[in-house]
């Protein structure tokens, strides 16, 4: 597998071809994503509701039930600073605790986007203005809930559904501890 | 958001380019991912152990610990034939039972992708050849361990996190009626 060429490419990320031989000799090019990573984000407000979004996705074509997430600037940006911005863009406050619940790839056979998870809390009023191309409204919603729509198949965008469950796990395991 | 033109394609999928307007009335390429959906698989053997797959992805260029998954021939391949077909290529196994349960979308934000999920069991030796550029190992596995790990963040493909989990709990559920 020989790299190729540069696709396309945003300010974000970019599309790269390699140049693979199949079993007759003959040749094909596959692509892979380069991306420089995302926070996704389970902000829980003074209720101990998770403040989670309602928000149009172009390529759905609907508007999707999600937790806030954002992509980094670049493979330099500090996983934290990404983390407050994209929270005070998307929900309007900012977080006074980040709590790292690990890494999660969410397409490794396209693409090496990683996704960094953060239970963010202790919330205080912030704002930043949205990114023109979004729109979205902020809802808060009970985790234990949430979690059961993970579960049974409610809830569809998959970021939300592992990042809820691992936050419900971790709250669980610190009331045990 | 205007429709542009298709960057690029595979059989599989491919890129589609949008016209954007930005706030200062300049113009802006945005992209967006077309793909026929996948299923992705959770197998369960005679022992009740999960058949996990260690596979080499190059997008990370690592082997990583995953469910069998696979992109469907077209939109309209129906997902069971899709099912038993990645199935029988990546663990040798046909399954004489498949639960639905439910959909996922992995990148809302840049996909169409949609993956539905599958728990597969009653396996019966009935191999398919893999395809050329995979490199792959069946390795069964405890569900409970793997629920752990996908909670704990050990584990870090996200489809197997959210599929491992929702097994469980149907498993679970199953025992409770």
């Amino acid at each position: 597998m020989t790299f190729k060429r540069t696709i396309w490419g945003s300010e974000k990320w970019r599309l790269d071809g390699y140049e693979l031989q199949k079993p007759d000799g003959s040749m094909v090019e596959t692509a892979v994503v380069r991306h420089p990573g995302a926070v996704i984000l389970v902000p829980i407000d003074e209720n101990g509701d998770v403040l989670m979004l309602k928000q149009y996705r172009l390529p759905l074509d609907q508007t999707i039930l999600e937790i806030p997430a954002g992509t980094r600037e670049s493979k330099q940006e500090p996983w934290e600073e990404c983390a407050q911005r994209e929270l005070r863009e998307e929900t309007g406050f900012r977080a006074e605790r980040f709590t790292n619940l690990g890494l999660l790839w969410p397409l490794p056979g396209t693409s090496d986007e990683e996704l960094t998870l953060f239970m963010a809390d202790r919330l205080v009023a912030d704002p930043l203005p949205q990114d023109f191309d979004e729109e979205i409204e902020v809802v808060p919603m009970p985790l234990d809930k949430l979690c059961c729509m993970a579960l049974d198949g409610r809830m569809q965008d998959m970021k939300s559904c592992v990042a809820l469950l691992r936050v419900q796990a971790y709250l669980n395991q610190q009331l045990n501890d």
